[in-house]
């Protein structure tokens, strides 16, 4: 299976936690968007009449005749499939389950930028931008790292995973939740990581992994920009 | 199977999305924490050292053994169970998918009244809801809106329903959504209603099949109030 995934070209985005399970896996794909011509491709098939199962906005994957989308329902199609998730339905929806709170915490970073409206430009809720990340920094960003340190230490198969004794996608969307706070917060992450290091010791260990480390070096990973979720405004960071 | 739902009791909210699989389907279910020493039981539970699957808020459903979090995840392990979603993979990946979208336009719904900080008054950010709310009406809702109208129109089984051609959680759900429009902003619901003449139609199919009227009608049903997501307050609705 090759698959095809559809996100937009310039940013990590919501699309980088679907390109670091393809990754993980080792699986084949192609990133469509960033080729020539991708963009008006993924405008195209988004927009075609013929499409039954019609996707909101990207991510979306295309695997044979499926079109998936959202991003947490994408890596729950394709979590077995890659060998990233348990093979129970209860594994499998607890797996998910740490998605979706994953999926909150970065609904929220990307708020601290654009508390009023993504139609607007974030020059035009510099103000609000303001309360709303010490908001975030001072309570929420705690409350979500202490819930999944929490985790970790919960779990009785080893403290090394989030989920059972081996590698879940949901391990490498906590990596990337770290790697963003540290790009657009790195003065208050460096503070709030202390308290929590099962949550460093996983980034650590995804990190490290032979094919994420060669992922992360290579052309394929797009850097972190002002464009994205997380977003490096000085003034923001405490 | 008898589950038990745990949710703030005085709120619909987010747990508000579960009671209505749970009562549309006829299930057997205890609403926890309505009854006496309810919430201390949630919250005891919630916080217990014995539980490997920790919730990170509720609402959770406790079945059998097993606890599950995340409203949306709570629904797509109920859907096959109460005959609420599609029998095959792909059918029932397509209405989670669904889900997770209604669940970011509830999302964003909250933030209208609080778009600084959940942690701080709604009159502490009223002139940031103010603006939230402008963009949310006159952007957001007719996006989120245009597009279930869009999904009904491309259903090929039936365009009374988003998935095939029986009723599935996912329009019990969208039934919900035009209810707490048109408790929070009552005269900006009449006006994007009039371009979806679809989603308005499966709304009052929804509520007029029978054990969904009786639940309506019932003390089950807990009244919209300013505690919850769909908040009324009248500045707000343009």
């Amino acid at each position: 299976m090759r698959y095809q995934l559809y996100y937009w070209p310039g940013i990590q985005g919501r699309g980088e936690f679907v390109r670091l399970a393809l990754e993980a896996a080792g699986a084949a794909y192609v990133d469509v968007a960033r080729r020539a011509g991708g963009i008006d491709a993924m405008l195209r098939l988004r927009d075609s009449p013929s499409i039954a199962h019609v996707p909101f906005a990207p991510p979306f994957l295309r695997a044979g005749k499926q079109l998936i989308g959202q991003t947490a329902n994408i890596l729950l199609f394709l979590g077995p499939r890659l060998g990233l998730a348990p093979a129970s339905e209860a594994g499998r929806l607890w797996t998910h389950q740490l998605q979706l709170t994953i999926a909150d915490l970065v609904d929220e970073a990307h708020d601290t930028h654009h508390p009023i409206a993504s139609s607007l430009y974030y020059e035009d809720q510099r103000p609000e931008a303001k309360r709303r990340t010490a908001d975030f920094l001072q309570h929420r960003v705690p409350k979500y790292l202490g819930y999944f340190e929490d985790v970790l230490g919960r779990n009785r198969a080893s403290d090394h995973y989030m989920v059972g004794a081996r590698l879940s996608y949901v391990d490498l969307s906590l990596f990337q939740v770290v790697e963003g706070l540290r790009y657009a917060f790195p003065r208050a992450a460096e503070r709030v990581e202390r308290r929590h290091p099962r949550v460093v010791a996983l980034h650590d260990r995804v990190q490290a992994r032979p094919r994420l480390a060669a992922y992360l070096a290579s052309k394929r990973r797009i850097p972190f920009n002002e464009m994205g979720i997380f977003r490096r405004y000085p003034e923001l960071d405490r």
